[in-house]
């Protein structure tokens, strides 16, 4: 693998990518998450070489995201069952399903969420848990936090220049959000790159 | 890299992956989603070889998730914008910082996400859109959708035996759920296992 340990990085971001490690972990966690349990189970779902598939159950076990259990002594047997922190990867998986769903089912949805106890297909967005407001640009936005380093701060620093209103200049408030909205619709592309560092 | 081409795959989630390729896309995106347009920018940011940064863009930029533009005429220099498709991976960074920030954060928070004008730290979670109600199992699950081949449609109909209530035995019903929910607390494993295929 052509890169250097995410594991090292502070942003939480790099450290899950550390974590489930490369694509497969991701369909593993996807096919766990859908009730597969079993090796075969998963080869069967994923068409994966077993030896890939050995190696990356066990980074996931190891990383904590599945247990290994027994469910046969004679012959032994194992299955791998999500643990809280597996079962916490579901808001990723769902948040790339949506996204894949609108930008990459040109001939419609092979896959849908469903309410279950209406059969309604269901649109997911993630909103503010204290106030339900959806996480948009420019009201929400990420910040250094409380055990940031100073390259962090600084970092931030920078990038909410760009998304907080009023802190930098009249081209970053409010206003500038149609535009960026607008940025593919009619080609107002100056006021973006102005935001830009 | 050792797989196959995702994008044959029909699920969404695995096309997704496809064209965010691998995890130095996704730390990019989420540069770029932070304000990031240069190139300069992102080597700095990432600590990244340059050729393999190049790659990235590249691909990003073919798979429609960032624009090439060029912002300055002598020296032909040029910028990577977002385009609407890659605007819309944002949930997928915000979906991977909660879980890293709740999993792999032990020392506590580096980043996070705030609303810009209070400035509260913000627990973002997934809703569905038109009820608001949080998507959580088994009221909300992954079903074939009208474009679903028929391997597709026979996967999800074993899938949902797991997680729609009592569509296959009691052990799937309402009760089930608070067995699974404390799977990690009280060892109740059996009843688990027994809702896998």
């Amino acid at each position: 693998m052509q890169r250097k340990s995410f594991g090292q990085m502070v942003c939480p971001i790099a450290r899950s990518l550390e974590r489930v490690g490369e694509w497969w972990s991701i369909l593993i966690l996807r096919d766990a998450l859908h009730g597969l349990t079993r090796f075969d189970q998963f080869q069967s779902s994923l068409g994966i070489a077993p030896n890939i598939l050995t190696r990356r159950l066990d980074a996931l076990v190891e990383a904590g995201l599945l247990e290994r259990r027994r469910y046969s002594e004679r012959p032994p047997r194992y299955e791998y069952v999500l643990t809280a922190r597996g079962r916490d990867f579901r808001p990723v998986v769902v948040a790339l399903f949506a996204w894949g769903n609108k930008h990459f089912a040109p001939e419609g949805a092979s896959v849908l969420l469903v309410n279950t106890k209406t059969g309604d297909a269901v649109d997911p967005i993630l909103v503010d848990r204290a106030t339900g407001r959806p996480i948009k640009e420019p009201e929400y936005a990420f910040a250094a936090g409380p055990a940031a380093s100073e390259r962090t701060r600084r970092k931030y620093a920078s990038a909410n220049r760009a998304t907080v209103p009023g802190k930098q200049d009249s081209i970053t408030a409010d206003g500038k959000r149609t535009k960026q909205d607008s940025i593919t619709a009619d080609g107002k592309r100056t006021a973006r790159k102005r935001t830009a560092k």
